[in-house]
């Protein structure tokens, strides 16, 4: 009897679930991948409309990370398709819930890597959000606190959340170049305040892309001397102009002699195989070494604990992008200090989508492309 | 001409540095392993004698390291036989060279690692002799501001040495005790200080042999609660006899649930394989994990760069035992805190030490065997 009335109660309830969830969905179109690897087309889906503590933002621009390519690859493993990838976005709150007071309707408002967390954990209070351990992605994931709803990301016309994990874009800013520092400009901010970089330290930068080259600017501008170590020649004139001291093309091994115990710090993006000790042994003692590219797993590089022995009194961190608090000081800082990405504006279209992801693995771009979302069909 | 002007000169010199360096030598004995993994035998050999910058101790004690059974195992790589062990030293200085200041005979001296090193390089000069490229080791090294003499370890009668490498021991010292302070002590030493650990810090220490039990010691008396992990019950009693608060075999994973994100700071010490993300993840966020137990080369454990990252905001750094003056920081802050390792005396004879290396090797030692080199025939 009990087990009956359970099932009637559950089933009322799905009922009930369901019902409410059809009458609070936002229509969204955005580009998906339908299978691991393949190709973009255009796709409709329903989002969670506005609630109470939530803001609908009309996306403007959204940005090509290298890690987009990654989810689309299944470079990080399995992946839920259709996929609408994009975790750097930048675009106009539309409509606001009764309770939200951080944003009014005509803002400008961003979203990264997160579209919520717990808000109970010691992460959360901390202001780490990122590594909460029911944080919802704004992609590639399951929102827990929205019926399951699998999360779509930013190459997409639209998108909700709760106000507490949009950052608020200053009205000055050069909107157009805004998005990509949602993930690739905290992703390298936090670890190089976590670091504590300051004036006069020599830094190194690994991997000069789109991560590469916001680490470069933010660690010129807290005064450090910055060496960028990247795998070709094409850009070093970049990394001369955006204020580095030296670029070494670590493919010339002549041109690693004499760095080795000459780093205050060193952070490497670099999204490939590769080898950490080349890295290690260029930190002077008490130098640190932040970690935040992440290669796919069929090479992801190891640190023998030896190397960490030899090279003692270093330290290595990793780092994953940054949490929300950080995010809004990180987008207030770049917008005062004029630090921008360069970015290639591109249409929103399958097509300009695929060449993009074609030239960001053949490290072609410089150094991101962004998606003018309002040419979306 | 000139070439032959040279060769003559060059053979004066050889002569007249040969002839010196006979003048210049002390005869010693000890026990050495003539070849790797081989038995221990009595050896005959010589030393460089006193000079104006040295003192000779004559051995009182040496200890066994778990080192040292590497090194004579051939478990770091190649290495050169007859090899006279013993990098843990206390003695009585019984000469001193004309310049010699910090000691008088009579007073108690210790050994540990190093016996030398440039003085002029960026590490010497922050005390942190132990990276200088130019160090000399205890044992296992050529020496190079000596004719490039192999270097005889602690296994012996008697040691020369500049006196800026050896350690005061105060009068008041338990001197059977205080050999492994020198290499066991330090090297747990520096790295609980490096990772500023401080009272209520939770601390974990993974390997509870000779290093593990002294990082025990340091922890409790700085005040942190202190989690032991081993791969055995036979020592659960100790570990809380240490003041350790909790004893964790990792052998029961059940013992392991609850512990992630659970410590400040864990020091692994483990000289064998073990997996490093088991205790990574057990680190709050800014976390630090100390690694000073280097296993053998064909099985060193690695770190992949994405448990750097999944782990983020934690710093992992690697620690080679500590400069000279953090040593006689060590020794002195033991002394006047009654911190020693537990020692069991063994004769100097080939069949104990071999014994004792069975046992090290077997986990069967509490803690540290210490060779009374008296009883050297």
């Amino acid at each position: 009897m009990k087990r009956t009335l359970n099932l009637i109660t559950l089933l009322t309830l799905s009922l009930f679930t369901a019902a409410s969830a059809q009458q609070k969905t936002l229509p969204a179109k955005g580009l998906a991948v339908v299978a691991i690897g393949g190709k973009f087309k255009p796709f409709e889906f329903q989002r969670h409309a506005v609630g109470d503590n939530d803001i609908q933002i009309d996306i403007l621009y959204a940005s090509i990370c290298h890690s987009d390519i990654h989810h689309v690859k299944g470079d990080w493993g399995k992946e839920e398709f259709p996929m609408v990838p994009g975790h750097e976005i930048a675009g106009k709150v539309v409509a606001i819930g009764k309770n939200v007071t951080k944003f009014k309707v005509g803002d400008l408002a961003g979203v990264g890597c997160m579209v919520n967390s717990c808000g109970q954990c010691e992460y959360c209070k901390a202001g780490l959000e990122q590594y909460c351990k029911d944080v919802v992605l704004t992609y590639h994931d399951k929102d827990q606190f929205h019926n399951n709803e699998t999360t779509q990301g930013g190459y997409s016309n639209n998108i909700t959340l709760t106000e507490g994990f949009a950052i608020k874009i200053p009205a000055t800013a050069d909107l157009k170049k805004v998005a990509p520092l949602l993930c690739a400009g905290i992703t390298t901010y936090s670890p190089i305040r976590y670091a504590g970089v300051k004036k006069g330290d020599k830094v190194g930068v690994a991997g000069f892309g789109g991560l590469g080259h916001m680490a470069v600017q933010y660690a010129v501008k807290l005064g450090a001397e910055v060496t960028v170590f990247d795998i070709t020649e094409d850009k070093r004139k970049d990394a001369k102009r955006m204020g580095a001291i030296r670029y070494v093309n670590v493919n010339d091994s002549a041109q690693l002699k004499g760095l080795d115990n000459s780093l205050n710090f060193v952070l490497s993006t670099i999204p490939a195989s590769y080898e950490p000790n080349t890295y290690l042994k260029m930190l002077k003692i008490d130098g640190q070494m932040g970690i935040v590219g992440l290669p796919p797993y069929a090479v992801m590089p190891n640190i023998p604990i030896d190397k960490l022995i030899w090279q003692g009194n270093r330290k290595v961190f990793g780092s994953q992008i940054g949490g929300i608090k950080e995010t809004q000081e990180m987008l207030d800082y770049s917008a005062a200090n004029n630090i921008y990405p360069e970015v290639e504006i591109i249409p929103a279209t399958a097509t300009a989508v695929e060449n993009a992801y074609k030239n960001v693995l053949d490290g072609k771009v410089k150094f991101r492309y962004v998606i003018d979302m309002k040419t979306l069909k």
